[in-house]
């Protein structure tokens, strides 16, 4: 299997911003993660995904950066995406410096071990995730017994909303995680 | 019930850029969509979602106009959302002036009636919407054997992928569609 | 597509007491649903389903005749019928002088905003239309809770049986809604 | 528990022409059926879902009483419904003078040794039981490639309509069969 | 259809041990249950199973046999598994001298009018049963509040798991019940 | 959370035949895994359960030892259980010296990339796995059209068997992996 059904672009043939923006990202990480590649096709595309992705992910007003890796984890293990359980569990064991929370959420985002806000963080995101049409005031109620503002709220319903999207595009393209996702944030730290 | 549970920023309100784009689609159809009003709490997520809107849905290349809207319908039958269904229903009953069309095929994507390359294009979107980890090559060789190129394919699930967030900000946010909506469309033309 | 898989029956061949009775319906409507020309095959079977819709449908003692039509339209909605919901979509809002509530309850019954009594009802439709295996007590004691009465109960859950079976049959005949449906009830009244 | 949720009516408070009507079943049965006692509290239904019963079961044009009979007890068994797999299940053993192929459809009716033309009606039924929806031109294909012709075809589906109602009235009633179902038809002949 | 898809090893063909181990069920019975000899072509399986079974079924510390027996029931016919509800369904009428109760668990395990202790029984197998990555502290609390030991609930949830595999493996061989086990225990008796 | 909700029970506890067994299990791994602790609290049980394994996984006829695991993890994932997938996914790494397809596996196991003989065993596990009663001759069918003999069918099916039953247990244990699992067969080899 290629990486993706629809051919990758190389970082070289991306418009000048794109090549920028996703450069420093893989200097970063030390490699060019392959949705970039993948959606390179489409340069529109991948600008306004980005975007996206920043306006919600680079951000740590209300919920941490970790928590909305959290939600990430949780609804592509729902959706059973395998680019992004590995690449984002990948970030959430960096953010929550927590070698074992990823597979663990990914595995069972139901039942998985989580404080009272981690899981309400979740339970949010798994009641948007897979029935939308069931999303209702009893879930917004359980968030906000929980404590999550409304600023927090639209955060973990707009990022379960996104990842549903990017669930869909891996899907569709068969996009493979690069190998480097799948061992970051597993050592022990000393 | 208001329009949506986190509040309305009106035209006046957005940024420049913004309310200059809203501006000149609320000119067009003589309203201000309700999604617009209701994203604008969160400029930036607007506008890389508008920008996303566009470089999927204002373009001809392969699939046309008309299509691209079928494949909004029928997703967001299937996910049962509200607002896109009638809003997007009244745009599809425009663009393809049928005007059973919309009803037709968000109350029942899978069994509607089509032509064959309608059907192929409705089939695809919902391998994708609801259960996206099943989706396959059996998928891609259904499409292609409609005559599909790989760009359509590629447009059919980034629609879906599109929607699959928009209709779920919308249940996050109980948006309503605007009254317009509802009737726009439905009279027979001369 | 034809109308019917199985071909229509025209009024004037009808047996006599059926061709009356539903001319009378066509006076009213101004045409003849396509579900009796349908059904019209089988004139045993159309006139038990007249007698078991009338003794339902065309009373007013506990439920109204609006909210004996909100089931209908939320049970064919859950079920994804076409006829159904346009045709008695159209009803409903004759019935309520409402010309959005079809299209929400339509699409998303679990969620439309309806005031308590009509949540109630619709929620007690859906308990059995769907998964009736599960029907139990916490249903009744909700509705019990709404201030839904036994024979009102019994009500909802009567016609909710009965468009399980029209549904269904209008699913295997790929019945189509007659144009007319589509638009009745939409216009603003002075 | 009761027999039924909302109270039973003994034969001889039902409406002469029911009394009469049910009383002929009761006789040839040695038992009144409770179906007919808990639907006696509104007579005008009963008398309709008579009509509509015997225009579909009473009858051996095409399918034969068995045959109805087997797509009852299929249909009740993906609807779990324990008054309709226990009364028509005794009914089926009778019919088909077979003492184990009501447990087998009821339980696993997806999977139950039938032969071809059995396998055809049962898998036409459970197409149109479960997800209506979905049914479409591959279901009647399969359904004519068995030999099943037109008439045979919609005995099926209006039996899965009409029981599609009547599992749901006796979810509704918490109905519960007489005992004599239970053991009758299971006993060797000689 | 022959009893099991993968051929039948006769009670002579076993070794010793389970020859005179099942040897004694037969004599029990009256008969050799099929399970027995469509596992013998596996002995190391067969045995295995068996020790299983009895560890968890031959016991009545806690749980009562006929409590045991309940939940198989239950779990079985959850899963549609013809073998294990038409078997235990016979040792379920004997152990609980209740000629009616095996079919309504059997048919509709969900709602099936049990005692207070029966039904939490039977609902903590069926959250365990079918999607049991949903299982967690809400199940173990109503277990509880309706009186159930650690060890109690540990057998229930032990059995359901066990069935979950005996359940499988007779989907797996299309296993069928010996005649004899449908009429078991359903004999009034004096 | 605790590792168990039923508690553990400590190689030294544990009867002399038990302890032997496990001991060796824990000389090989370098560690106790949790499931053996956890199942110790029922001496009669564990031995079932470690003998049943046994005479599944540690065997080659026919299906490979990695191909045996390639199911568990497969299954596993479709259940979504933590354990299992943690903890076999590492042993199918060891098994197959591929770092990457555990997670593949457990997160999409319908879309994994295999190779034909790997696709045909997930997907006949998969057919068991979770609606067993649709399970039948087309599965089977496919399964053999891949070259698979009725014993490694039956492999296939009796480990899905068995760990539809683990994975219930873990569940309800809420049994955590031992950390050791989350990271071995992840390094690179020379």
């Amino acid at each position: 299997m290629t990486d993706s059904r629809f051919g990758m672009t190389e970082l070289e043939d991306l418009p000048d911003d794109l090549r920028q923006r996703v450069g420093l990202i893989a200097e970063k990480s030390g490699f060019v993660p392959n949705i970039f590649r993948a959606l390179g096709r489409r340069p529109a595309e991948l600008r306004a995904f980005l975007d996206y992705h920043d306006a919600l992910m680079e951000c740590s007003d209300g919920l941490t950066k970790a928590e909305r890796e959290l939600v990430v984890v949780a609804t592509s293990g729902a959706n059973h995406c395998t680019y992004c359980v590995v690449a984002h569990g990948a970030i959430l064991r960096i953010r929550t410096k927590d070698r074992l929370i990823a597979d663990q959420v990914a595995t069972n985002p139901w039942q998985a071990d989580l404080d009272k806000r981690g899981r309400a963080i979740v339970d949010l995101a798994l009641a948007l995730a897979r029935t939308p049409e069931h999303f209702g005031e009893t879930d917004l109620a359980n968030a906000r017994a929980a404590g999550l503002s409304d600023d927090e709220i639209w955060d973990v319903g707009a990022i379960t909303a996104l990842f549903a999207a990017s669930n869909r595009l891996a899907h569709l393209m068969a996009l493979q995680p690069n190998a480097e996702f799948y061992t970051m944030g597993r050592q022990p730290r000393d």
